[in-house]
């Protein structure tokens, strides 16, 4: 579907830096529209008791991202190429690492579209509450639009993802700035659910307390998410790409912290409540639902202005649903590094072909339709299975840096005086700058290992597991996939002495009509002057032989009509006894079997036609010294057909 | 699976009575089994009052089913090669009757799976109660196991069924013969239900008393069902065919009459109470569970001795799976006269390939699956679908032979004296006797059609309606079938001058690698001394043509490799243009695309091999003058098969 691309044209979609942020960050962007919320979530089964811990939550997340940007800057300077969590780690830590990477991105990929989904569609739910009871049909009708519009393969432009993006941003600034204005003026107003107690199930205090406060910092990560989708999309930077890339990032992870602050500033000081079920909170009148925090906090700053929650709630599902399309743009591009590296099936790696990619993204799509489903489009538990892949990838992309840094160091040493810029072109590589960045990537790697520990142990029950099954399940398969295709490219490697080529050719015409297909794969066969040639035809208690000889005589063609005995009713086995035998007289000649097919216009046609044909060929391809000639005539019904099935016509 | 067999070997297979009888009536014995017990539900719905008329009920039915086997031993007399609906229809009614014949054949051999299943679980659940809750898994389970039964094609001797059969016959005869002395000597003991009332939802009076007898006597036609079979089976007896599958059929009648007459007057005798649902009886136990009537009568005959019922039970669900089994024969053999005649996809009628006759087991049984899971098990409502196929086969096959005798008459005129016989050998075919063989006919014919009426007017609300549905959908399908069929063969009739030779041929071989396979096919290929040969590769961003290329100049291959190049990193598409540019210089020339394949051992490796093989070989069959010869190499996975896939040895 749509029209193809040269490769060339790949070149011409070089980004400037301010189309690169929505198209590389609305990923880790989009992830403010739930995270705040998560933390909240958390520390809800407390009760009230825990709440006011939450700007400590929120700011040792912050940390947390502003070291991983920066890692992660490092990174683009140093992989122009691309620097995914694959790459990365394949290059520093070896085959078994870098797979372990890309089976958590895969498993990542599908969750991204999830959570991103049915989170934008609770921002949606919540603008519009009548739209509650059909939260689940309506994920999975988003997903199936962008499975198909990434199937059309229509182009986005930069400026599709501007929109959403720069409009996300600048609405909740403007909730933000509004929210601190009234601040001064006599404080926020109480959100809707500020009168609400919450029925924690937990009694909130020692160790049980730092385990909620634990859970709720991994929850919080989620603002993490997507950090990633820069470095690896480092090659369509303008250049200097890594420069830019490192920049953009740089303004990402600052925009990203002030609207997570401000947001979660805002939604203490309107005191919004939330509880991971709507029976924990006491007090609610009878049918309260839930609205998402940030449109919370939106109609609280607002008062009666209602443009403001709704525009909140729009422009927060739109780029959610922008995130999640930027998995369905990842999953392909990753799959074929893999198919091209022989750890998926080699077909995912030809990326021109459209049918190809239509695989990947078919798997992606209904992998995360079958999560929505199964979790009932609810966010919070989605959530749980999200970011152990995302920190998977996070610790071994740093620690693969790291190892980079050494070698590096290593070199240096070894050089006297290297050549490449650590940071920024002119720079002298000197060993204290190489040390000093080796030490943010450690910092990261570390920071990154220990909420991965975190987030393991307090989300193991809660869905995890899943995940933890789901990666080294993908591992295995890659593994294995990759073992195959080395054992069967040493199987054939070809032998030092030339090939010997066939004494001689034996053609064989399948007859089972003396119709026009019949007819022109003999004229095929005579064509190839083969050394002997037969026509042959199965007589089975059903078939009409006499006839068909009569007809075959009418033709008057030059070879003969050879009848085989089908004692069994069956026409394959004779057919491949005949082939066997001229094998047996001549084992080192060729049988070339030439086979008159229909080509049918229409799916159902298949049906009626060619089936004993490919029952033959099945069979046949398991003989030795066996060539087999599909001779096809299409039918009218498929010479009608405008574009042929599967055909993108590039004549 | 399994061996085949020697068309000639069906010779060897002819039945003596003795056989045929448990072979071909199983299915209408075994309609005993439930029969009487659809009378008594049907009139249950009008509460106690209606159950006197069961007799008059019973009577009538057991005098249509005379009739019936009447008329058929006619058929068998005169059809000694088989006169089933499809066929006595075809010959005298015409196209369409036939098909309306085959349809609704097609459809009650699924319902007769489902029905027969279902009721034979049902007695198993009589007898040992605690299986009640397990009903509806015993019957897929017993589904399954017959289809992989037929699968295997186990050939089942005559005394496979000879036991249930006679078994079912004795065990039914002895409780009658018990019960019968019983009530010689002071009653028949009562039923376990016999203390129960019903609670009818019908106030049975006027008219709907009439209604509700109508539907008892449509329910109680269930009786009938299988009869056919001997008809259809007059070629496996003995000869003189004819006589000896009249008598069978008679011998059957005379015996379903007498076992229906019995169970109908014991279960009267011994008061048994059933309704359509528990709720309905009044004066149950709690958790009270209904047995079949058949059941009920052999515990309340009896008395202490225990063994009986068990007997009755074991055998009686024995004999149902029989009757289900009859189906299974009778599906695949229908439908290969069908695809013979077009009217079905071809390969239906390869009977020899049990490949073939799979497809047909499997849309049987998991038709029967849908049915019992849709239904729940439940035989009454299976019923309510079952009789109008049996009975639109009836009427139609009697109206054929009405046609059938008119014809003789006619002949015999213009003849003054006919050559046949009418009944047995050696009487003269007066114009008396084929008077009153088309009487006999008539009045079967026309008294199954006024059953026919009865049972669509008094089912259709019941589900009855489904059928209704189906039977067209089938008939309007098989004439869809054949009509595409007549266009394609009329499309590709030869013309009357020869086919030309095509002036050159040009070989072309597809190179992915330089590996055994390619080389194989190329060493094939100049095998056939084409006009032209080229090795074609494809370079896209993705493959490494410098190895490639070093690689065939290291072989010292005489061909040089011809590398296309690929703008749109599709591999399809510069070789189709290739090819097309070939044709375009030579129109009259046929090009011959030589493309490596791996034929890989397990299935799963086929996802890992000839994806783009195959893309290929889909589109260049779209293109004219092309033939593609596919030369298979076989992994060491693929030789180390000990049987190919789907081959079943008989070199």
């Amino acid at each position: 579907m749509g029209r193809p691309l040269r490769s060339a044209q790949v070149g011409r979609t070089l980004l400037p830096k301010r189309l690169a942020l929505p198209v590389f960050c609305s990923d880790p962007l989009s992830s403010n529209a739930y995270a705040t919320e998560e933390i909240l979530l958390a520390l809800s089964l407390g009760g009230l008791a825990l709440l006011h811990l939450a700007p400590w939550v929120a700011l040792a997340v912050a940390v947390l991202l502003a070291v991983v940007v920066l890692s992660y800057r490092q990174t683009c300077h140093e992989y122009p190429q691309g620097g995914g969590a694959y790459t990365v780690s394949r290059e520093n830590l070896g085959t078994n690492a870098s797979l372990v990477a890309a089976a958590a991105l895969l498993v990542d990929y599908v969750l991204t579209v999830a959570v991103s989904v049915s989170a934008g569609v609770a921002n949606l739910v919540s603008a519009v509450p009548s739209l509650a009871p059909h939260a689940v049909p309506l994920c999975l009708a988003a997903i199936v639009v962008l499975a198909v519009v990434n199937l059309r393969g229509a182009r986005q432009s930069g400026f599709v993802f501007a929109i959403p993006t720069y409009g996300f941003i600048a609405v909740v600034l403007v909730m933000i700035v509004w929210g601190a204005l009234r601040a001064v003026h006599g404080g926020v107003p109480p959100a809707e659910s500020a009168g609400l107690g919450i029925r924690g199930p937990v009694q909130a205090g020692g160790l049980l307390a730092v385990a909620l406060l634990l859970r709720a910092f991994s929850q919080g990560c989620t603002a993490l998410t997507g950090v990633e989708a820069v470095s690896n999309g480092v090659p369509s930077f303008r250049p200097p790409k890594g420069r830019n890339a490192a920049d953009t990032l740089a303004v990402m992870g600052v925009l990203t912290i002030v609207l997570f602050a401000g947001i979660t500033v805002l939604a203490l000081a309107s005191r919004v409540r939330v509880a991971p079920s709507p029976g924990m909170l006491t007090g609610a009148p009878p049918g309260y639902a839930q609205k998402t925090v940030i449109v919370q906090v939106a109609d609280a700053v607002a008062g009666h202005a209602a443009w403001l929650p709704f525009l909140v709630a729009g422009f927060t599902a739109a780029i959610l649903v922008l995130a999640a399309n930027t998995a369905f743009n990842g999953f392909p591009v990753l799959a074929g590094i893999l198919g091209a590296d022989g750890y998926l099936p080699r077909q995912f790696a030809h990326r021109g072909d459209r049918l190809v990619f239509s695989n990947g993204l078919i798997i992606l799509a209904g992998g995360a339709c079958l999560l929505i489903w199964a979790f009932d489009a609810a966010t919070t538990r989605l959530i749980q299975l999200y970011i152990i892949g995302v920190f998977v990838s996070f610790t071994l992309s740093q620690a693969g840096m790291v190892r980079h840094w050494t070698r590096r160091l290593r070199q240096g040493a070894a050089d006297g005086a290297g050549t490449g810029a650590v940071h920024g072109a002119g720079a002298v590589p000197r060993a204290r700058a190489l040390r000093r960045a080796r030490a943010v990537n450690a910092c990261g790697a570390a920071l990154t290992a220990l909420v991965l520990v975190v987030v393991l142990t307090t989300k193991f029950t809660h869905g995890a597991w899943i995940v933890v099954i789901a990666i080294p399940a993908a591992f295995v398969l890659m593994k294995a996939v990759r073992r195959h295709y080395t054992h069967v490219e040493e199987e054939l490697q070809p032998p030092a002495g030339a090939v010997t080529l066939p004494a001689r050719v034996h053609a064989v015409v399948l007859v089972t009509r003396c119709d026009i297909p019949t007819l022109e794969a003999l004229a095929f066969a005579r064509a190839t002057h083969p050394d002997t040639l037969a026509a042959v035809a199965v007589q089975t208690t059903g078939t009409d032989i006499v006839t068909l000889r009569r007809q075959w005589d009418d033709q008057r063609l030059p070879v003969p009509l050879t009848i085989l005995d089908s004692p069994y009713r069956d026409i394959t086995g004779p057919v491949l006894d005949y082939v066997t035998h001229i094998r047996r007289r001549g084992p080192r000649d060729v049988v070339c079997v030439f086979i008159p097919e229909y080509v049918v216009g229409h799916w159902w046609e298949q049906v009626l036609h060619n089936q004993s044909a490919l029952r033959l060929k099945i069979r046949l391809r398991h003989r030795p010294g066996i060539m087999i000639a599909s001779v096809p005539w299409r039918l009218a019904s498929a010479r009608n057909l405008k574009q042929p099935p599967g055909h993108t016509s590039n004549q």
